[in-house]
């Protein structure tokens, strides 16, 4: 079985199981406070242009969210985002847990506007009784969307002034952030990230390391006291280094970049051989996940010899699927699977 | 300066960056339940005598304690805890943040007993207000304690009798459970602690592991719907099997108590030589933590050469400080240390 | 001006006043243990035929909800609810200030359906990775919904069907339940709702009480215990016997219902006077709030002598507005509003 | 039985019932945004010498503490509280429900010191890891305590600083406020309170309201979207006025503090006839509660005619109990107590 059902199904890039082996046995203080997490912390201030931004590493996606809006809201308030945006749906309920709200706006390919949130925070400061409702109080979106798409730069400045116009905190869910940086037509960098968000992360876990999250902080208020966030959530991990040397790892020789690169590709040659055969794409999306749509019978051919992620039922007959790639997959296993899609799906 | 403030200084076992290298590429399933997982689950049901039990793998204490805690107990009920416990002081409130007081009760050492317990049950529920206090739902204690000390079996069964009285849920924190199973004087297997214990954890971070815990539910409704437990508070790593190769690795050849037995035997050889020089320990530990009462003046010259934790002022002019070995301790810094000591604290 | 924007703009039904007169300085024990409260208990029970029910006075609709709910889901539960229904829209998060996520079905009048709930519980339980979701753990209805709609006794019986079918706790909100009891049409019964939920309430600040709304519980299970979430969400009242007191006054002599009865006619009337005038009204609601489209010059001639709820704008020059009447609308003003409504909005 | 254990065994002054009765049927609009509320925000706001204080009226005394705590911390923070603290016992973990840790201080009568809070302060700084442990966020203090005792005017001077130094918000719980403004020896008045602490409140339910407590705010960041809060944690009245009325007929003609003096004289009746029998008070309280010393057996006899609070266990065969008179309390029935005890309990 070959699995593209996600982009976590292997270890890590070879350079960062090395750079533990090379570290293992010094001696270093605990909970991020070591020269590695304060090395990869420069790496990354650099990459991102924000020399004075905070930077804490923690272990995954989930609790990077949880912890970050825990310190964006005050205890009245939501955070607004895509009714399919990944606190809303998949993470059990840790942002309720947390006690708050998410606002869900529709949602269609994983992106939300300026427009649909300005029009949320006007409909609740223009109803008398508002103090009766949850205040929004951030906007959480994600880059690339759960849905492979992604935000030009132009729509993230769009929604940065309807955030700063009703003093919503912005946060962007960076768990694929090196797949959106390199994908085609992007134009958002890690600079773009930094200065438009309050608080951003860059993905690890799905782009090369064991697991890890960096998350990048650039207001100063937000920063203030982050670190009693993490330890109250659970994330203060003992041996901090091992994040720091993940990052140092792959913020290094524009490793993070070449290795995501790699993801992207593939996924375009599985895009483009899907579109030859005339499958329909759920999204149109420029990174490492592709939603083709296939019919019942086809997807029982392929998930023979290959693992995808059930997406949603496409009507009688027929499903969408996501297909991930990522920074280890194996290049002779997607011309495989392009070939059983060109023998299967013909349309 | 070598350090002996903790049990998490270094990186990992070599054999466990070994495996790690070894299943790189393997493609897993994620979130727990691959193949690793699953083998690592079957080796610690043996370990523990306990072949329904459920395992389940978390990356840190802090964690495992919230996440276990919250499966425990109703919104009304709370924790029954030694004042010194970790969920008490060291948690920044990850308890509280799930909703739920603990209940401290006072202790020398870091052990409470059955009669403690007892007692503060009658006491809640002889009050005709008890509807207006938090509910004692159930115990936690550590084995070890934070102070290195370590319950026998039969007072593990006080207390398991108590909590049954009182239909509290067990359960033990085993962030050192290895320090405690080779300790001299130890009459408390795995086996034990699975049969007397609702739930407890086997800890890796201290114990050989780069990161992880394994929690170990003997109480079939406790098992049920943990895994969304989880989920919910951030602790569900995406390679899960990060976590059972490292249980399978230290769980397989006796692994788990021959490293843990290193860095209590190098405790004792550091408690013989204080012991020689009339330094007092606070506490009588037979576990990996020494708590030596120091001279500020001999502390000021140890600590030019070693880091300690400052565990407390002992009035003026004294402190105690922890002295922690574990199994990546160098033998030679013992015995260095040792040697100062001598030079040094000499009464 | 005359005000018909809500059911609570006066104080209550002047038996109850007499009551508290009569019995201000009578010694009772606090907290909702004294024989007023028994008492009304013993009332309530008999009304609903549900001799064995637990019944528990709180103060508002809101801390009701948010006890009642903590008191049915587990941590990682979430109540599933018409995206209309008030724990969704106006409590401020009081639910996600608990834990729990609101599971939104769409209604276009209030209410969701037996189908709704069973195609929200097949999704959850197919969904291979459904311990990354919040659990559907109960169901939250309104009887009479936000919108003044009924449920029928079939209706209520099929959602009892689905709870029972995926173990879901049944919960129905009763804010304005005596409006549903008297109203035209309507077949159920305080003891069907006993029967068929498992907790339901008696509204009292909507139908003649000062505040108040009587929690009924059936399953045993739910009201083990049920005080202790009482104070936890601060809603113990310390002088319980208010709260007795009014129940016990409205329960007799059939009063609940006559004064519920006044409300729902003069509802009536306006309701037949809207559709004399060819006004549309947005719901069909058989209880005592009515909601008329009106064109914004007729709102605005209308909205100078009495006082509506603004409800939502129906596109351009038009707004449906919330009419209530209740137990205390003077028929007078009724029938001025009439003859204004048929002076103004003839179509 | 004539009942002294509380202060909430009566319903209401006389005067309230007859305000609810000539107000009844005024329609008002709800939620405390009426001409009673803000009539009475204005007589409090003069009564407290802070003219843009934000005055709040709640239900009762947990659901203040809880919604003021709430709105006073962040996530992380805690309320350093005496341990005898009512929120510390007596809430059903009510703050911990919304995240919260309790940080007890040890204390005989019910006050803390300013030397005490700044202790736990520096403690928390100075440790290394104190980012691993709950932060002091503010001070909670009860005016008059929980055992009667009362604060002077230079202690609470003496906390405010402490607070100001370690940014500390200082809420003064004044369930039974007015006892403590009538006692003798008390220096401390309400324009104190306002001034001394960032937030406090004028108890009604304890002093001759039904219910009802006016939480004063002179901290403008802390009233901002006050409202919210009370509405997340159930506390907004539907039917606001009934509060307002209240509080109007409360602060009108001195009347607040006349009714707490007919207690607070007839508390010093008793402590003096107790005194006179050398029975031993366990506090020495000025106010309206009192906690004689007495044998099993003249509790016994006491107790057949006379309802007390048991408040603890004082060896083998000794109990205090607390004893309670209020706004309510019948002098003739003070005056047989009190021969009742001097034939009971002579010495």
């Amino acid at each position: 079985m070959i699995r593209f059902e996600c982009d976590y199904a292997e270890g890590c890039h070879p350079a960062i199981l090395e750079a533990l082996a090379q570290t293992n046995l010094e001696q270093t203080v605990g909970y991020g406070l070591d020269d590695h997490c304060e090395h990869a912390r420069q790496l990354i201030r650099k990459a991102c242009a924000a020399p004075e931004a905070g930077v804490h590493f923690l272990v995954g996606g989930t609790q990077a969210n949880a912890t970050v809006i825990s310190a964006c809201l005050k205890p009245y308030q939501g955070a607004i985002a895509a009714q399919t945006g990944h606190i809303n749906v998949h993470e059990t309920g840790a942002i309720e847990a947390l006690g708050h709200k998410v606002l869900p706006l529709p949602s269609d390919d994983g992106k939300i506007t300026a427009e649909q949130i300005m029009a949320c925070c006007r409909a609740h400061y223009n109803d008398a009784t508002h103090e009766h409702m949850v205040q929004p109080g951030m906007v959480y979106i994600s880059q690339p969307t759960e849905n492979g798409t992604l935000y030009t730069k132009a729509e993230l400045n769009a929604i940065r002034l309807a955030c700063t116009q009703y003093s919503l905190r912005l946060f962007i869910d960076g768990a694929r952030c090196g797949y959106g940086l390199v994908a085609p037509g992007n134009d958002v960098t890690l600079a773009d990230l930094a200065r438009i968000s309050d608080v951003f992360y860059i993905g690890g876990t799905k782009v090369g390391a064991l697991f890890g999250e960096a998350v990048v902080i650039t207001s100063e208020a937000l920063n203030h006291d982050f670190r009693y966030y993490i330890k109250r959530h659970g994330g203060m991990l003992a041996k901090g280094r091992l994040l720091g040397i993940q990052f140092e790892t792959l913020m290094s020789e524009n490793r993070y970049e070449q290795i995501a690169a790699h993801g992207v590709e593939l996924a375009w040659e599985l895009r483009r051989a899907f579109e030859e055969c005339g499958v329909r794409l759920l999204y149109d999306s420029p990174t490492n996940q592709q939603f083709p749509i296939l019919r019942t019978e086809e997807l029982s051919k392929l998930q023979k010899k290959y693992a995808f992620s059930f997406w949603q039922q496409m009507g009688e007959g027929w499903a969408a699927v996501r297909v991930c790639t990522s920074w280890a997959t194996d290049a002779q296993a997607v011309r495989n699977l392009i070939q059983d899609v060109h023998d299967v799906c013909r349309r």
